[in-house]
């Protein structure tokens, strides 16, 4: 694709669309990269921050019309580098569109722009008692950012991903046409479910500007249990059997001695039980105490029956503090190491264990640690190599293939929730057939047939 | 377009593909149409029923080269003409793909293939201790079939549509490609989610080969609550004040005295507490006989407070079948009746009472009654007119165009569960804009690019 270039008259109608205080052609770093780790930063040629959706609309029909490439964006705290502006061009920041358009109670709805922030949604919700269950751990990560990567977390065992508190969009196609997709609706049966074809496709297809959400009733008490195991083996052997119990825990999170031992180095306090080899972390919702003991109860049976060596509840809130503060802030303690995410592959649930034991042979072979933990209720494993050697692109690129072949191996998949964005783009042919990726691309023509949303994302052409 | 012939030739191709007796050319009249009201039967020119996927890709194949339209066809238990061979050809049906693959319980997933029914799958799940949530009513439904049309039913306040619970297709496309997406795996960002895009498609893309889908723990209790009210408004307003309370039942249905007395005739039976306007069935799962007391306690509360007259828990078996009845033979009686499910509104769930009142006066301007019934905790509604005059097309049509506008006004759509089909094809421009259907019409073409696939349905060319 040959695109066109973003010239002082192009500037000029952008100025005159969103006003001058909207477009920046200056110090644009900070719109060069994300959170990805190993960033290649490629700095915009223009930043433009609308106000609105009609903004919108007349940005993305200048673009399509000059076929200047366009990168929308929304916290940048993506790690697939899903918002860096890889072909220049305009990068469409959507940080001023960022109303809480409504909280509907009688339908458990809300309606948004998407540049609102998840600790802003969050909090605005709690002030009428209710919750948006998705958590993906990033608080500064828009909702749009959120619905572009199909964002999931540490409650998709109970809640499901983003993608599944979608109820409707707005967006706006590459030649400035805005379509609404589904509504405050439980239940559409009419037509083809466009809503679910924009969630996940990483600004690919259209610039999303707004988004209306399920929401749940805030539950009356949240807690944890922290449980060690002498092995991972047995710690995800728990998990079918606990769902099987009935017990629906909102999130199930493993972790094995290495990380807690960097979370006591990280947060400079020590975690209980910190001398086993490996640990099941439950989130549990209930409505009262007696719930919640009913609940623990059977939950401490049936990891009984697989071998825990425990089952430690924390009556403090400083002690809850603690173990919290351990599996959240544990992206932070990676990148103060100068480590990095590298993968966040995706198993069948039970083959979790299996998964680790492959990733620990690869570890060796390129004499690499690798760090892996996540979410055990769901399959989701995160992989933190550790040390300079991986900074060497060609290790990076060999360590990353050899964990994904393992990963769909075992009937998985090479991204859970973070996308595939610029840094994994390469790989998808490794997860899916050509026929398939054709059949993506036909797809992305329809939308984009110039090609100019978030080019170098996703798909290669 | 201009389709093709079903030649001898083809048809002995077809033979050498499925085996002679797989092939049908006479008697055809059973799939001719499905269970839409008011069908124009149309005969196919030939029925194919393939054992397995490397037949169906050689039929769509050959198909496409030929450019014969073909209709896929499940359990032809739809209601919106969506298996009627309404341009002739070939009729695929899948019902000799009737293997349960899999259910795997450490992964709480089962993968199938496209022609087992609703009753079978339920059937083999209960020997495991497991269920799948998803209960649209018809038993005879093939699973293939619910996946088409995004089929909804009576649980979807706790767990959602079809659409919620598929994981992963395998699909022929009409090259005769086959696809796999998705997989056994709670998260996944990898690519443009087709796994939703074919789901609801209503066999206008691609046919579906194997289903993989999301099972549950069965429920140790499943009860109901039966609640009348002096009016329907009371009623509806109930409900999101128990979902409010963090009372999650999986099904919340409505009736109106109408809807009572119709049952009692066609069942012979009488009904408790009939003399009231309005009624809530809710349908509520509990792990014990307490946990089910504490939640109907909780129920009855929040009933009283929106002048609930009575809440009534059948205490026997015979007492709940009695009323279950009364839920699950309604179609039935309507068919028995002569009348006809003319449409499946949705809208959002508070604004049902407003729709029926709408749908009253619709009715008294047309002369003809229109009995609405359904689902409460979704807000799906289900509408029946009754007697001769609804049999004259443009009195039908000009009934659901006011029924449909009222609909959408409310934020509403055309249908919520029963899919477009052929009946309310030509609804849609009403409920989407055309820069939408255009959308939809180029994704059509990226999967099927002759338009082979079940043509006349969901959208026009």
């Amino acid at each position: 694709m040959q695109y066109g270039k973003v010239t002082p008259e192009i500037i000029a109608q952008l100025k005159e669309m969103v006003g001058e205080k909207n477009v920046l052609t200056e110090g644009l770093e900070n719109y060069s990269r994300d959170e990805m780790p190993h960033p290649e930063p490629r700095t915009p040629d223009v930043v433009v921050k609308p106000e609105n959706t009609a903004s919108v609309a007349r940005i993305l029909q200048l673009a399509n019309e000059k076929l200047i490439p366009l990168t929308p964006r929304g916290g940048g705290t993506g790690l697939s580098g899903g918002a860096i502006p890889v072909y220049g061009g305009i990068l469409l920041s959507l940080e001023k569109m960022k109303k809480i358009l409504e909280i509907d109670e009688a339908n458990f709805t809300a309606t948004v722009e998407p540049g609102v922030t998840l600790a802003e949604f969050y909090k605005a919700l709690a002030e009428h008692g209710l919750y948006y269950p998705v958590y993906p751990g990033e608080l500064t990560a828009t909702l749009g950012g959120t619905i572009a990567t199909n964002a999931g977390g540490m409650r998709a065992v109970k809640y499901g991903v983003t993608r599944q508190s979608v109820l409707g969009l707005e967006a706006v196609l590459p030649g400035g046409d805005i379509i609404q997709s589904g509504g405050k609706l439980v239940k559409c049966s009419t037509g083809y479910d466009l809503t679910q074809l924009i969630v996940g496709s990483e600004g690919t297809l259209a610039v999303v500007t707004g988004i209306t959400l399920k929401i749940a009733a805030s539950p009356k008490k949240a807690e944890l249990l922290f449980i060690p195991f002498n092995n991972l083996h047995d710690a995800i052997s728990c998990v079918p059997d606990i769902l099987k119990a009935g017990i629906q825990p909102i999130g199930i999170e493993f972790m094995q001695k290495d990380i807690i031992q960097l979370m006591e180095r990280y947060n400079n306090k020590e975690l209980p039980l910190h001398d086993y080899e490996a640990f099941l972390m439950l989130f549990v919702e209930a409505d009262t105490e007696e719930e919640f003991f009913a609940i623990s109860g059977r939950i401490d049976e049936v990891c009984r029956k697989h071998n825990a060596v425990d089952i430690y509840m924390p009556n403090t809130d400083e002690a809850k503090r603690t173990l919290l503060d351990a599996r959240e802030k544990f992206y932070f303690a990676v990148q103060a190491m100068g480590m990095s995410d590298l993968a966040d592959v995706v198993v069948p649930r039970s083959r979790i264990a299996d998964f680790v034991e492959e990733v620990k042979k690869i570890s060796a072979r390129h004499n690499i640690p690798i760090i892996a933990f996540g979410h055990a209720g769901d399959g989701n494993v995160h992989l933190q190599p550790v040390g300079e050697g991986v900074k060497d692109e060609s290790i990076r690129k060999a360590i990353m293939t050899d964990i994904f072949k393992a990963g769909i191996s075992m009937g998985g998949t090479i991204s859970g929730e973070h996308g595939l964005g610029f840094a994994k783009k390469d790989f998808l042919p490794m997860a899916d057939s050509e026929t398939k990726i054709e059949l993506m691309r036909r797809i992305k023509h329809a939308f984009d047939p110039n090609h100019i949303m978030n080019p170098g994302k996703v798909l290669d052409f």
